[in-house]
């Protein structure tokens, strides 16, 4: 589908950026080929786009003294967390320096009676919360892989928790970023709310490495509910299942997770991950409080999905059963990928007003089956946000065709409906023919921005514009 | 104090741009002096400095079109939504044309079902929530006054109700923009979440109109929820009620509000409002939720209060005694200032991690005590946020100047503690030598980021900067 496009290289530059950088990190320096290509993009159907050097800094100031380097010879810098973006975020399609954080992975601070805890950018997410665990805290943002903080700050992450605990956006209050000229700034204090100038964390959160690196972050945690427990409950149509999730969030119902899967994820789940549930179209679900409240809410979405001709209906609070069903959503990635050996899977992203969700689910599907391409359904689906996953063998060039029409008609079809091309996977190289059809003129504006803080051009170029 | 500072004005600039507008506006076009000095800054101690002229627009393209003449003529245009901001936020001090909004104050679409709605900047707060409620929604920011939602966005204001729903910056999706050039931009779709590029929602957020003029909110809006109760409760210190605000936020009582009025802002309640509290400190409260829900958060906060010494719980369902109790609360700045007639409050807004807070109101009323200033204190505690208001003889120089001495002060030890001098007031032209301190070389981002939207420097002049 060719987004991965090769940009001008400033071979000058790079040979002199990467001799004094040599010099300067020595082991923490990188050239050899496998190494480079392992921080190409791999995740995804997008080729990999190899940079010329990687670097494990150990402390902000190791990342700033890249970036000086890097900036003297107007060289490009890529932040590389744990490389499991799906757009083409982390390729080098001039080269450059690739920045691996994995080795800057320390909880600085847990300051339990603020809730919120400060972390440098390769701490994942699965290392946060068992850090936390201890303290009966934990950090709700989900977005399925284990992927670094740093990571989900860029893309403006969420997953299956946002329905109730909101995006990366909502649960950051500061962060520490590294200019593209190598200064270091902090956005914000550790105040809860702050109404001091312009807001720079939200800036940087979701600008996917392009205006800087963000070299420590000042998380908001949540205190671990007294009680949880989970749901589930089978469909017999797409449409009545997505009744039940629009219902559910106008009565206010404050799920923590409710998540769709068609029938065939269901399958592929059950194939994948072992499992017997009922192959019909499900919604998982996930309710936090007191044990009174867990039990109100599951009673209160029973309730709407008999309404709507729900079956198999079941609540439970026992952390095994909870744990095995949310794990299998976790692998719903690798497991539709399996539906198909071979084939790569092109992952869509749509998030559409709630209104709108179950005929932009059905359409997506039915546009689907009328181009004979094989997806599953998988979503987000109390915030509008759903992922079609086309299986393309990308040796048969009519599949290819097919399925990049697809995506291009499904994005316009939700930003006809006024909603985004991107929930949460953000723009990278592979959805950036659709961000000025969905915002305009306002592309020209984050335009003056980038070239205003980055004015070579050196972070992570290629992305986003 | 001196912080409306004049600037140079543009005289040939202005007059031609007057005289364009003067033509195209006709009787929307006003510079009589009252007019005029009622578009300077009049709520606080700030002093006035008057534009030369006010359009009221009904449109839009009426917004652009008067941007655009200023434009041409580099010309400054100042915002106006109710006046009610606290520093100095539209003061004139270059000049220029002032656009009061008070007429574009449509609701332009209510989506109840996706639980958003579209609304022109000049509808107020109270409009907004008179409108809703027959649909069994409200908007829950609650920054005390009457204000403008296109006023709330640009100051990121909050309020009574952000310990629960957040600030202005958590609960809008969208934006449309007049940029400085007069270009019209629309900031994001109306999903309710996405990772579209730079999120140049948030960075409109609290840009206090120096990057555009917003024209359009798309806001989310919440279910009325099924039960409300409110509570209060007495302390002998200071320090015993902010232990109970601490407690109560760590142990994740979902308060829908949770404020401090110190007994001498009990007092003054008392006077103004004809009440009748136990003039100790106090906590006001209240709980959203279903009927078991608000029933067991009040009882969770009394076993709080109980335990680090509070007197008199009280809670209540009854939403005569629950609007009474608020509407005194709400009426608090003019109760304090009724305390010393003739003299100006000079509001405070300190903002710090929790764990400070008992500490920082404690040291500020020592402070004040120590220098002989009268003040009251009161505060959104639950977020850490509270403001001192000085009652300052502006005729007297040293009171002013202890005065003076006292806010630097306190927004230093604020600083100090990890906090930011505004949690939601903004930074205007009263908090400008406080904001390279909080935030150091990130103003310089910021400052870039103005000179790339607005290089001409028109949007609201002397302003952050």
């Amino acid at each position: 589908m060719g987004l991965a496009v090769d940009l001008p290289r400033n071979e000058v530059g790079i040979a002199a950026a990467l001799g004094v950088l040599k010099q300067q990190f020595g082991e923490a320096f990188h050239t050899g080929q496998s190494m480079r290509e392992q921080h190409g993009h791999t995740t995804t159907w997008i080729e990999t786009q190899a940079p010329d050097a990687v670097i494990f800094p150990k402390s902000t100031q190791e990342v700033s003294d890249i970036v000086k380097t890097c900036a003297t010879h107007k060289v490009p810098v890529i932040a590389y967390g744990t490389g499991t973006s799906l757009e083409g975020h982390v390729n080098a399609p001039a080269g450059g320096v690739c920045i691996d954080l994995t080795e800057m992975n320390s909880v600085v601070a847990v300051n339990a009676e603020d809730l919120d805890c400060v972390v440098q950018p390769g701490v994942t997410r699965e290392q946060m919360n068992l850090d936390l665990r201890d303290q009966g805290l934990f950090f709700p943002i989900d977005p399925g892989a284990n992927a670094s903080l740093g990571g989900m700050a860029s893309t403006r992450a969420s997953g299956t928790n946002a329905v109730r605990y909101g995006t990366m956006k909502d649960n950051i209050l500061s962060l520490e970023v590294v200019l593209p000229s190598g200064e270091v700034i902090r956005t914000a204090s550790r105040a809860k709310k702050s109404s001091a100038g312009y807001d720079l964390t939200r800036l940087m959160i979701g600008s996917e490495g392009t205006l800087g690196i963000i070299t420590e972050i000042t998380l908001k945690l949540q205190g671990i509910p007294e009680a949880m427990s989970s749901a589930r409950c089978s469909f017999e149509t797409i449409d009545a299942a997505c009744q039940a999730v629009m219902m559910t969030i106008q009565y206010g119902i404050p799920v923590a997770r409710i998540e769709l899967l068609d029938s065939l994820a269901v399958k592929a789940a059950n194939d994948y991950s072992k499992l017997d549930l009922p192959e019909h179209h499900l919604l998982l679900l996930e309710f936090h409080g007191s044990e009174t409240g867990v039990a109100e809410q599951a009673e209160m979405f029973g309730h709407i999905a008999e309404e709507v001709g729900g079956t198999g209906f079941e609540w439970t609070q026992k952390a095994e059963d909870r744990n095995k069903l949310w794990q299998a959503r976790h692998d719903m990635y690798w497991a539709a990928l399996a539906l198909r050996p071979g084939a790569k899977g092109i992952s869509t992203d749509v998030c559409v007003p709630i209104s709108r969700l179950a005929e932009c689910v059905t359409l997506a599907k039915d546009k689907a089956d009328e181009l004979g391409l094989i997806s599953t359904v998988v979503g987000h689906v109390g915030d509008g946000n759903f992922h079609m996953l086309p299986l393309v063998d990308m040796d048969n060039p009519d599949e290819v065709a097919a399925a990049q029409g697809y995506v291009s008609w499904l994005n316009d079809v939700a930003i006809e409906m006024g909603g985004t091309c991107t929930g949460e996977h953000g723009i990278g190289q592979g959805k950036k023919p659709y961000l000025r059809k969905e915002l305009g003129g306002a592309v020209d504006v984050m335009a003056a921005i980038k070239a205003a803080i980055d004015p070579d051009g050196i972070m992570n170029p290629g992305k986003i514009f």
